[in-house]
């Protein structure tokens, strides 16, 4: 019905009064001028106001244009949550450029392949991480232009570029202007996944959808212009989850770290009175059983939001006991990070600690700022019921999804099949609609006929006193087709046999899932701290 | 650079699984499947759960389908704030059209024109404002659905339409679904401004721009799922400067209520646990100068946004003593409203009441989610020195700046001249970059050359403490060319007298701002409680 409905059209387009692209860098523009003289970051003894962090992104920006780097142009940051890197999330794309924050735990061979998979022009490095940067350099086959960031408070390294970042920032004028971006679905960051298997993918996240997230998590995490966020999660993981962008969005502190220890994170919890930190179960379950020689009194109440795997209820007990508020959140890389929370239902306060830790390690209801949340059968794309039991695969949708994979249309479809983003994890759908994982589709045991869900048995064996850690893959087993293997760290000083384990664990989960297997030790790592299950189920195989 | 930066760009395009538009309809789907049993509403004795509250914006939008309305279809709404209105903000766009809520104090030639002007096909009346919704319909010139609100809490007023607005709901289906918006520029609300000269003009509000305000008056105003907003702002103005929907985005409460008086406001803020409300100046004022007898005790802290005049310091004062925060904001229909704050700085808090009361009754700085706020000279459409001194015109951009004009595409292009919206108010830019209005250009008297702002003499004269209400205008003077004329209403018991008044200005202010003149009693006010400053100037020149 064009004629019925141009009223509301006609002379009515977007112009330049009524239409701006969504973009982060808005959020640093509005800060530095509504309270340039307010800390934006914290580093060590070092402290940036709004106007500095402002002025030194915009020389970062200026230097890098002068350097060639505009729209289409790659710029790689290796680096901890330092200064530098927070720097970079602004700087590079407002000079027009991609960021490529790359883990830092790489080894030289999967920095080479990302340095090139993403045609990086520049790459910015803390001096630290030279002993892997420079056989990547070597590996690479071109040449390019290394900055270093010749961190006072790094312990160790070697310089390896042409300069410093602090001299490259020099170059820059303060006073930098650049219209970008030019529109809200350009790039602004390419985040390479941590594949287990084959080459990582690059992920490309664009101005819109960042903007949208970062204010997700002001909505969701409840960040003011008093928040002092603590920089306990990498930046190079889904940029900060948009932390990078959402602290800077409420005008609030940034708080550097460059190791995550739990003896200078106490001392920066009290010192710089930090309100919120974000962190991988590692964090939160070093936290919560950190030796009391080393804790600290908090300066006030902690926000707290994990993510990755489930936070047990010891873990939820011991860290409210402690002051800190614990939110379990969902995401990955393609989505920015965090895309479901665990909302907290009124109801909720009125159970027992058990029943309410059970209720919030499920991960949850979408954010405000995703469209769509759901679990699906793969095959039909069909809705799974909300019987908290039938298993299905967790799909996302919305502006907060990523634009897809660089030079990867193929992958780019599958992910997307259907109009949704297939995350591989498989979770089911309780009565109230929350989601709750059950496994990587891979991790799913299936032992006479019955799957067995490893998290399940993995939150039981937390619930022991003795253990720190722990993770159950399957075993082959001729007459069960697979049986759970538990592998365990147990805490130190503590005297656990497997006999124990397994009692323990029939205690509190159905008999087909009680481990037959125990094994104790260190557990395999990868490079984001991610349990390498893979190799577990490597050594279960051998057993 | 097409080449070098189309890696970006191959396989990367938007679709379903990255891009929704953006939509405040979104914030209302998620509540209600979040947190399905939390009260949505409150009327009175009337409480709906988040679930109810979807049910029947559904069953509106279904049974307004079933009317023939769609896409570029108007529905009008008259009504104070009662849940019909509120419905109608998420039923008409869900359905596909077009939210137009009227004022509800104007009279039956400004009613019949808006219909016209907006081409509503349905209008929804309270039987309350009959006895001007009847006369606006005879002279209509066309027939129109009527339907009627009949609410319990109305007082009088007859039913003119064919069925009541509940029995239209009964109509719609309470799990209808609607693709809308079809994409995020469409038209959600028009919203006709209040000239005092002329027709009025037909604002149009965007999906895009409605969701983005809401979540930026969630940022600015601090709403969580734990506040309950008290509707003493009129949900016909500016889309209740679009609280209407960033209260639903976070999942907290609306308290309705039919008519601003400081009884049952007192009673509510206590019973509901009122947390956040707004309101014009007439409302603060009204709450701050309340009889002891009709004040009760807060049940908590109580955030309060007003807008359109800056609160007196004593007002201020007043309010902050029994327990509110006042947050002065400034915005226009034509900007969703809000779309500056006068954001606190820590330094403030050391200053004297008087000396913060300054600082505070600002215009302030944009919202996050506006692009720009600028006063410049609307002549070269240059940026004013940040002196505190030069009067320029305060301009705005970016999202949350209006479609344009109804049908007036002359006047929107005027409006939108140099890719800036021209507000029409005069003002300076202090040296912290906040922006202060100093007059409407038409309020600036110029006496002797020198320009007066009105608000300044206001702001004197409430100091006094016996003025109620105060307004200044211009007096045509044969010396000065004009000199100020005070209009006062005084506190009831007050026994002021002219000269006191004058001698009271001549403490505070710069002798050549002194009023000339005094005249005392009620001051005539618009249908949204603004005085009625152009009477005040006939008044003046009268005299």
């Amino acid at each position: 019905m064009p004629q019925q409905h141009s009223i509301y059209e006609q002379g009515l387009e977007r112009q330049a009064a009524n239409f701006a692209p969504l973009s982060p860098l808005n959020f640093l523009r509005r800060s530095a001028f509504v309270h340039p003289e307010r800390t934006a970051v914290v580093h060590g003894q070092a402290r940036y106001s709004y106007a500095e962090f402002y002025a030194r992104v915009r020389r970062l920006a200026s230097a890098l244009a002068k350097r060639g780097i505009g729209r289409g142009k790659t710029v790689a940051v290796m680096a901890p949550n330092v200064p530098a890197l927070l720097e970079a999330h602004y700087g590079v794309p407002l000079a027009g450029g991609i960021l490529n924050a790359i883990n830092t735990r790489l080894d030289p061979a999967s920095i080479a392949f990302i340095l090139n998979h993403g045609q990086a022009d520049i790459l910015i490095a803390d001096k630290e991480l030279s002993p892997a940067v420079k056989p990547a350099l070597a590996q690479l086959g071109r040449a390019i232009t290394v900055i270093d960031i010749d961190d006072p408070l790094a312990e160790a390294g070697a310089l390896l570029g042409e300069k410093d970042y602090e001299a490259l920032l020099e170059e820059g004028d303060p006073a930098f202007e650049a219209a970008e971006p030019g529109n809200e679905w350009q790039s602004i960051c390419l985040l390479y996944t941590s594949g287990t298997t084959g080459n990582p993918k690059g992920v490309l996240y664009s101005h819109r959808g960042a903007a949208l997230n970062a204010m997700g998590n002001c909505m969701t995490f409840g960040l003011t212009g008093a928040s002092r966020y603590l920089w306990t999660l990498p930046m190079f993981h889904c940029s900060g989850w948009t932390f990078t962008w959402a602290v800077t969005s409420a005008a609030a502190t940034h708080v550097c770290l460059r190791k995550v220890e739990a003896g200078p994170i106490f001392r920066l919890l009290e010192e710089e009175r930090v309100t919120h930190l974000c962190g991988a179960p590692i964090v939160i379950n070093m936290l919560a059983t950190a030796d009391d020689s080393i804790k600290r009194p908090l300066a006030g109440p902690v926000r707290v939001m994990t993510g990755g795997a489930a936070p047990p209820s010891a873990i939820i007990k011991a860290m409210e006991e402690q002051g800190f508020s614990v939110l379990h959140a969902y995401g990955l890389t393609e989505v920015y990070g965090p895309a479901t929370a665990c909302d907290r239902q009124e109801a909720w306060d009125d159970y027992d600690l058990p029943r309410r830790a059970a209720m919030m390690a499920r991960q949850g209801v979408r954010y405000t700022t995703l469209d769509g949340a759901t679990v699906k059968d793969a095959g039909t794309m069909a809705e799974t019921p909300w019987d908290g039991e039938t298993i299905g695969e967790i799909m996302l949708r919305g502006n907060t999804v990523m634009k897809g994979y660089l030079k990867n249309p193929q992958a780019t479809e599958e992910a997307f099949a259907g109009g949704w983003f297939h995350t591989g994890d498989l979770a089911v759908r309780h009565p109230d609609g929350y989601i709750e994982v059950k496994d990587r589709s891979k991790d799913i045991i299936v032992s006479g006929g019955e799957n067995i869900s490893s998290l399940e048995v993995e939150e039981a064996l937390y619930r022991h006193p003795g253990v720190l850690e722990a993770a159950v893959v399957a075993r082959p087993d001729e007459r069960w087709g697979e049986t759970p293997c538990a592998f365990v760290t147990l805490r130190p000083g503590a005297e656990v046999g497997a006999a124990e384990i397994i009692d323990h664990c029939r205690g509190t989960i159905a008999r087909y899932k009680v481990p037959k297997t125990v094994v104790f030790g260190a557990l395999p790592k990868t490079s984001t701290g991610k349990i390498q299950k893979f190799a577990l189920r490597q050594q279960a195989k051998d057993l």
